[in-house]
């Protein structure tokens, strides 16, 4: 039962088709109701009297829509007065053989033929097979959406009694409960999990994003890891030994400390979703923040491990703490080459801008993997492992991936797109506000750059116009040390107004150390996951007179 | 004397605003021709009766617009019967104190204003002091442009007398007499030095480039190596023994094979010529090749001269055996980490598609930087040695670079843009050609795409409405190594045509791994060079009823 919003392929594209087809379901639906089958009869048509062929046709035809008719006022009487279940006889659907009934609410679905379409696949939705949804959904709060409720309402099949409706299985514990408490300026994006940003005005106030704001971006509920008894499991190389690592025998490590820009895959999703629907959190341009890290060098703590770049082809993957209720961590894998390279700097790091890691960012230890996708930068980290091919986790091989504007969820096919790492060439405005209205004479636009791979940004090209004339922006601090550019530049533009002008289309784009730009415009990179936006960003104001 | 077309800026720029007032400069060349001093007089107007203020104004005015008629006349009267000089008068002026005259035919030139603003340099531009320019525009044929016919027809001042008309210096030889010999198929863009493409029929035909139409992108004549007396210099570290390898010695390192496309960043810039004036070769799509290319790597040769990764902002530089009339050669630098990195695979490449390398790609030895823009690929290569700075050569620091739309010659600052390294994400249509006419039913588009930095390509989009839906085209080869991905991709797309569709608007946009993509237009990345064109391609077609 995995979210809805990172969906897998074959299961939504079938929902979707189901969704297309209302009248096949309502009649799909009221058949596996038996209460309405004495009904039927009285609506056939009585065309066998004709002795023409014609007849016959027409009368088949006729008959055909009368029964269609029949089932649309069925499936209406069903709404009208539902038919009633007792949980007992819920439970007893719990299989394929018998269907598959669920309940939320005081309304019971048969979702039988959903099941191998579920997103997260069948055995996650099966967990909560003759029973209630409310603990699962709890957990996944992205469920709860118009667009999901309408998919499970073509799957009713009727309500609980009224004596049943108090749930009959244990209450579940609210998995969120101890979660950590967050900083109110963060713009929530959905707090179970927890998903939320600075504001814009906040974002580059400083180049260190301070932790309290830093962008939250958790697919579980937090874990509560007691750092005494916290164990790294690092997996040996074969026939060789596995380390466990306490936060102590971490210390032992030589502390590495670098500045690194994390930026989620979604990150100015938002505009994606302006041009076309998109599944996924609606981030606006604050999925992305700075800070200072420290920890162990990943390539150390494999070496110790007794790993060597022997194999250039494999993978070190990466399990969190966090896990669903099933069992199943987070996880996510980066390339060894990357991994055992020194100047890659990927760490294991255990403080965040001085501090210990707070709770949101991955208590006691995350991986922190420079210019790659936040994604990969697990939190709470339990196990590392070098492995053949990538991480088989969800998150890597199902989600967070690029695709064509021409694909959507009836032709996707995850396997034929790398997983991303890199990302590309990144810049947006935090200053001014998008229908912001701004004093005459002047104005300063302020924004953030940054690239993947440790390319430096080079330059920001501000237009006040659209796009039709450029002007070079101000990159400040100090220039970025050459294939690791690990972090962002924030940057500003003062430039005078006409006089009269009455109103600005800010436009800003950047250019990377190997000369990549950003795209003119969102279409051409749409895709169905709304991730990778990196087209120009743009911001409409007001002049004031 | 450097080549105008890689113009320096303060130079031109000055001379670009000359060019916009040539009352003045008319006026200058007439004033330094003492003949038409008699004449002025009689032009003068007699304003000085009239005893009103506005009258002496008007008066004045008046005065001023007659010596201007007089100057203009004056000028059609040099043109018409212009001052002559003998060679000896002309070779008296040959430095900034006699003022610097020059000839071109039977033309003579006061250019002493003109010396500090030549882009390449006043050194350069003073060999020719007190002579002909021929013998130096026959090594820097790009002179012979009409833009650069009508900067200097400013500055001319007489003509030479009829019996001085041979040259009175000594016949210089052509320096491109002993070019090598080239295939015909080349769409030739300058001859001398040697500039040409394949054309794009051919272009894709294979994989593997073929030498004989490999592209072609020489700054200086061929030199003429002879294999046995080569040697390669590689300078040692502080306090280091120097190398002097020959090419036998060479063949003793270790050989390293590898297929690796380079691309001159000037490809494709017709195509921004299209939207803007720019300065350069007009390359079509073709100034790109593949070959395989096999020779000793660099790091291995640097590590023989004692050279280790210990400065990481150092640079390792390289000079070619071309040089100009000044003794100087063609040189490029790279950074010294990518040049010690064995995963970078930088060769000194003695072989070229399993031949010794052609002449014009730089027998016997030229750098191959897996990549990187095609300009650090120094052919001829004569000496390698390890910097604290890039290279001071001209094409490292004065060319190569890419700047904002906004920049202009008048305001471009070289110092403030990286050299070129790694490319962009790019990719062009070779088939169909623009404005074929194709037959209906169904239209095959075929086409390259390639990144720089080792960034394979992941899919390439094809649209045939100009952009607004897309296909995915089919990559050929096999997948490409991770961060290694030094060659390009070709691709094909297969595609139905609409009944009756009349034309297509074909428009293909490639996606690296590091998924940076194509910018829509070429208009936001123009640049006063005309260099990193990597906007969609697009081909608009004929479709036959």
């Amino acid at each position: 039962m995995l979210l809805l919003h990172r969906a897998v392929a074959p299961g939504l594209r079938q929902a979707y088709r189901l969704k297309s087809t209302p009248a096949r379901l309502c009649i799909r639906a009221c058949c596996t109701n038996d209460s309405f089958q004495p009904q039927r009869s009285s609506f056939t048509f009585s065309g066998d009297n004709s002795s023409t062929r014609g007849w016959r046709v027409m009368g088949t035809l006729l008959g055909l829509g009368a029964v269609l008719a029949c089932h649309d006022q069925q499936c209406r009487a069903s709404q009208e007065s539902p038919r009633r279940y007792t949980r007992e006889e819920v439970k007893s659907h719990s299989c394929p053989e018998t269907g598959v009934w669920v309940t939320l609410g005081s309304e019971v679905f048969d979702i039988t033929e959903f099941v191998d379409m579920h997103p997260g696949g069948a055995s996650k939705l099966m967990l909560a097979a003759g029973g209630p949804l409310e603990p699962f959904w709890a957990l996944y709060a992205v469920h709860n959406q118009p667009h999901v409720r309408e998919i499970l309402a073509q799957y009713k099949i009727g309500e609980l009694s009224p004596d049943n409706k108090a749930p009959s299985i244990l209450k579940t514990s609210d998995p969120y409960a101890d979660d950590p408490i967050r900083h109110s300026a963060l713009k929530v994006n959905t707090q179970c999990p927890f998903n939320a940003e600075p504001p814009p005005e906040l974002l580059t106030e400083n180049y260190i994003t301070p932790n309290p704001i830093f962008f939250t971006r958790n697919h579980l509920p937090v874990p509560d890891v007691d750092p005494d008894t916290y164990r790294l499991n690092v997996v040996g190389p074969p026939g060789g030994q596995s380390l466990c690592l306490s936060l102590d025998d971490l210390y032992q490590f030589p502390k590495h400390e670098i500045t690194v820009t994390l930026q989620c895959a979604g990150n100015r999703r938002s505009e994606m979703t302006q041009f076309k629907e998109v599944r996924g959190l609606q981030w606006s341009l604050g999925a992305i923040s700075t800070a200072r890290w420290a920890g162990a060098r990943l390539c150390d703590v494999l070496a110790q491990a007794g790993h060597q770049l022997c194999e250039t082809e494999a993978h070190v993957c990466f399990e969190g703490l966090d896990s669903d209720l099933t069992g199943t961590a987070y996880g996510a894998s980066i390339p060894l080459a990357r991994a055992m390279d020194p100047e890659a700097e990927v760490l294991l790091a255990y403080e965040m801008n001085g501090q210990p890691l707070p709770r949101d960012h991955g208590f006691p230890v995350r991986v922190v993997v420079p210019g790659v996708v936040g994604a990969r930068h697990v939190k709470w980290l339990g196990k590392v492992s070098v492995e053949p091919e990538e991480s088989f986790s969800h998150w890597q091989r199902q989600d967070y991936k690029g695709f064509s504007p021409s694909v959507d969820w009836d032709t996707v096919d995850f396997d034929s797109a790398p997983s991303i790492q890199e990302l590309p060439v990144q810049s947006a405005i935090t200053q001014p506000k998008e229908g912001e209205t701004i004093g005459s004479g002047e104005v300063t636009v302020k924004g953030y750059a940054w690239s993947g791979g440790g390319r430096a940004v080079v330059r920001v090209d501000v237009s006040l116009d659209g796009g039709l004339t450029w002007q070079v922006a101000e990159l400040e601090g100090e220039e970025q040390r050459a294939r690791k550019a690990w972090a962002w530049r924030l940057w500003h533009l003062q430039a005078p107004l006409p006089a009269g002008i009455k109103e600005l289309n800010i436009v800003c784009k950047a250019v990377d150390d190997s000369y990549n730009v950003q795209p003119d415009t969102v279409a051409p990179i749409w895709n169905l996951r709304g991730v990778l936006n990196n087209a120009w960003h743009r911001v409409h104001v007001h002049v004031a007179p």
